[in-house]
């Protein structure tokens, strides 16, 4: 019963996020030996300006 | 103190919302003995594009 | 496909997780109109001395 | 490695989060001794319709 | 930027989370093309008495 | 009402997570303008087996 969230900077299209969440799975399922069904994945998308790393957000590294 | 994150599809409506969150909230305190109070709950909702089951995206399935 | 994450203090029986868990899917198939097995919910116990209100541990208001 | 996860009311100017990302990371290097690159902090925007405490929204407060 | 918190019965091996973790970083950085350095991933264990699906606790399955 | 869940490496002590509480509510108060009451902070230690940054678990740099 994996269950993933994933944080990722917004702007990738639902191809990418289609065929992340194929691998993804796919993987899970070869590592772990579980079922596809028993994986859920959840994409959350973040603007650079909601996301800091070393205490300055990404909309002003650009 | 409860905290609840609720990640659900998008497109419930506001009475929706207001009416599961007094019912959740009564049945944690029911069940805990937890005072109205303590009880957080934050909904998130999620497009069927970012949410995939067995490895397949919701939208693709509509 | 309500997904939620509820954090609690630890200390909470099996029972009382039992219990919670049947009440709050069967309020939540009630008031969204879902069927039981979309509904996942995961328990996060917390410690006392991992969670703070008002800038001050719960394990040191006892 | 700490990463922090922020939920808080939507309507925080850029500036705002910019602000508290310094602090909140200043801060936590000041006390755990960890380098500011260490530290990753995501902001997430919720709605006053999407977060109930004892059992209300908080836009049917205002 | 991706970050992955990824919840699984408690009970797998570090060998199964090492190479699930070098499995999910590979095919992230393959189809979002960015560098591996960006990916985090954390692994939460959850007891099957903390997880319920349908309203019932997966440790009241087995 | 900031919410914060902290995820840190496991081992740090009680006295540290005391102070990082009253530092990191007393900034949010401060930058945000909001009552300390309204700030919930959960901490969250993770095994540096369970951290992988890069396809590696942080258990296997040390």
């Amino acid at each position: 019963m994996p269950a993933m969230h994933i944080k990722l900077f917004e702007g990738r299209s639902r191809e990418k996020k289609r065929e992340l969440a194929e691998a993804l799975t796919r993987e899970t399922c070869r590592v772990l030996g579980c079922a596809p069904d028993a994986v859920d994945i959840i994409f959350e998308d973040v603007r650079k300006e909601d996301w800091a790393t070393a205490g300055k957000l990404w909309s002003d590294r650009d």
